[in-house]
């Protein structure tokens, strides 16, 4: 309700709120600064740049691997061009997980391949393999509720379909059953399992992502992989005939001994409060199968777009210190996402807001906030500055991106700059992650929507919490 | 200019077509009949159930493989259940290419894998792969005119793009490239060759297809594969730093013996005329890496839908014989094609017309023949009854499909029903051709269209030629 009354008061106008306060969130000068840097951000695709430097250069840069390593290099010698400051990385160890042979078929009746892909922290079947009749479930939950006896000895098939949505809220659930499924059929006796594809895609991609829950033995839960939305199709089509389909399934995946991961740090340090941290952020890592543009090369482009239209545009540098975190194995447990807020834990009362760009090159279309329910007034003068993007206001139950989980729970504010995800979870984990996938159009808008909060929230006074 | 005048008496009607002849090629009680059989074509989606069947009980089918001969006792089965006469295989001998291990990557300056499938009849690289410099050209005709010293120890990547269309205009081109870069790239003293794929798909997958010419040796033309979109326009941005950008090549086919492949072949004997032969086809065998439904399960479901539905509507079969060719091994260069023509080269003259199925299953939009000038308005008004499909009169230069070219060359007059191909060529011969492609209402309308058109021909007293 007190947020309702908020957004009414937004309704008559940011003069209202300057009218209110002594104090505004946002000036008349501090708004048309933030309409040059929307401006300049049509007239530049540095962030679209980016992302094809990041995803040609480096391209597929799981965690842990060489190829982290090669990008969290190429961040550094970018920030340093941009001209940043206090450029640096932040090390720490993260697990690594290497992906090996990957072949599935219908054994009987309807012998064929299929299309599958190991999920991230999977167990290996070993080279032989795991070969065995199929028990179909509708769901996570269906399969919680089985018996041993209808499990035993065989390969779970968790045939669940991911709704499409612009806000991606079918992912929430489709993880869940990522992150269950090994365990909940190892303890009922299975051999191995399958899940339908997490994801949107009608095409023949087989959708990864992580399986291992965070400290799990390594050795715990069955062999799992997805299958691709036409194979979880056809074996479901194979058994609607009523008699038993044996499937094999062979995933090698390998776990190495812990290696060198980091998140990617740069700073324009603040003029006035150089201790007053805005925190914007992306993760530098992708997983294996593509090469990683929409997530979240995308995210770097916008952040490091953004950061370098307030270096190149402003006649002098904000207020507050904008800190860009790139953050380093994100995919595989937001492993640089605790080592973030362990490293820095001092620092976070400091942290004024925080916000990271994850989900994809869609437009933006939503401004969510979390923050004080009294600074509400504050950050809807700084959302209204967004709003000629086509960008309205939203609620205040804003998460940020899954890097900002831990940042969150310590209470820093939050904003999240919600972008159109309906094609998101088509490309996202699978091999079809590519370069060509990005629009170049919707990158500008979110680089200029990114470069105008930074400034705001660096700018102003305001405090939100 | 004859041509023309013939349409235009068509614009006339097929009234005035009646008039002039005592013997038209459609009486009233004809088009009765085959506006029944359109209406019940709407009631029933048994060709949509057949590729279903096809794609499902049998999957990939590659000439000369295990899974072809499957297939071929698939067909055998469902045209004696269709209660089709003279069911039979007619066997013939193919060659065998069976896919290895494939294996594309950039190895400097970027180390990345590249989506790539070997072309059919690809020598192979061995295990030890190929590595070298890469060398692009727009076009096969640039390479055509490049020197030795340009390509020599290199890799070629021919990196042409197939413009998308509704009959397919750009494949015969795309095919040029594909059986001819191997060879002339060896001339050149290549090591391997890659080509853009084949097709209009942006998504990751690497389109196959036949690059050996008929009758070349099987050690002649370097190791062949095609990139899929994404993967083509990533390695042309690397090339496009301006250094010398290495790729390693993996690819591992084997040819084997010769073995058995056939064309299946069922009949609806013509009660009064059974020597005259209409034949209507479709292609049995697919490519590997899908389950080949748009490439050729949607033909097979529409010629076998539309014998369903003269089999089971029709008070009684038509005047003249209706065959029904599965052929076997199109894929590979027509090989059950050659085998028909070589072992009906007799019965030739008494085929009234042929026509097939071999474009996945958009909608039909036009009407193509090829038949005597003089038979043009028998044909047309023919023609005439499938408009209420949304069928528009073409032109008399119909090729038919792939398996009809001997036919066509000896005399055999044609029908083509065109289909809309915009996105054929986004699935055809790419692992991505599965049952989900498949538009279930536009197969029903295919189904109405050959029907209607088999039995008219059948039926009519009409010559063609």
């Amino acid at each position: 309700m007190k947020l309702l009354l908020a957004l009414f008061a937004v309704g008559l106008g940011s003069m209202y709120a300057e009218a209110q306060s002594p104090v505004s969130a946002v000036t008349p000068a501090m708004t048309a600064t933030a309409n040059q840097l929307l401006a300049s951000a049509r007239q530049d695709n540095q962030g679209y740049e980016l992302v094809r430097s990041l995803t040609t250069e480096v391209g597929p840069r799981l965690a842990g691997t060489e190829a982290e390593a090669r990008a969290r290099q190429w961040a550094v010698e970018k920030l340093q061009v941009l001209g940043l400051q206090n450029v640096r990385v932040e090390p720490f160890q993260v697990p690594v997980w290497l992906r090996g042979v990957e072949l599935g078929e219908i054994v009987s009746p309807f012998p064929q391949s299929l299309t599958i892909t190991a999920l991230g922290g999977s167990s290996s079947t070993g080279k032989q393999g795991a070969e065995a009749e199929v028990v179909v479930f509708d769901s996570l939950s269906a399969l919680q509720h089985a018996s041993r006896i209808q499990v035993e000895g065989k390969i779970v098939f968790i045939d669940e379909v991911m709704v499409r949505s612009r806000d991606g809220a079918g992912y929430g659930l489709a993880v869940q059953k990522r992150l269950a499924t090994a365990y909940v059929s190892e303890q009922l006796g299975a051999v191995a399992a399958l899940i339908r594809s997490v994801g949107t895609s009608s095409h023949r991609f087989a959708h990864t992502g992580q399986m291992r829950q965070a400290g799990a033995d390594a050795e715990v839960g069955v062999p799992m992989a997805a299958l691709a939305a036409p194979d979880a199709d056809q074996l479901k089509r194979a058994l609607g005939y009523g008699k038993p389909v044996t499937v094999k399934l062979v995933i090698t995946p390998q776990r190495l001994p812990p290696a060198s991961s980091g998140n990617v740090i740069g700073e324009i340090v603040g003029r006035e409060a150089p201790q007053e941290i805005v925190l914007v952020g992306a993760h530098l890592d992708s997983w294996d199968l593509g090469t990683g543009a929409v997530d979240d090369g995308a995210g770097i482009g916008i952040v490091l777009g953004a950061a370098k239209l307030i270096m190149q545009q402003l006649p002098q540098g904000p207020r507050r210190t904008i800190r860009v975190v790139l953050f380093g194995a994100e995919e595989v447990g937001t492993v640089g996402a605790k080592a973030y807020a362990r490293e820095h834990a001092a620092e976070l009362p400091d942290h004024i807001v925080a916000t990271e760009s994850d989900f994809g090159s869609g437009d933006i279309w939503r401004f969510d906030s979390r923050v004080e329910e009294e600074k509400l007034l504050q950050m809807a003068a700084i959302a209204k500055v967004l709003e000629p993007l086509g960008i309205a206001r939203g609620n205040n139950t804003a998460r940020g991106g899954p890097d900002l989980k831990y940042l969150r729970e310590m209470g820093v504010p939050i904003v999240s700059l919600l972008q159109d995800g309906q094609d998101y979870f088509d490309f996202h984990h699978t091999a079809d992650d590519t370069f060509d996938k990005i629009a170049p159009r919707a990158l500008d808008q979110n680089v200029a929507a990114y470069a105008a909060f930074m400034y705001l929230v660096a700018e102003t006074t305001a405090e939100f919490r």
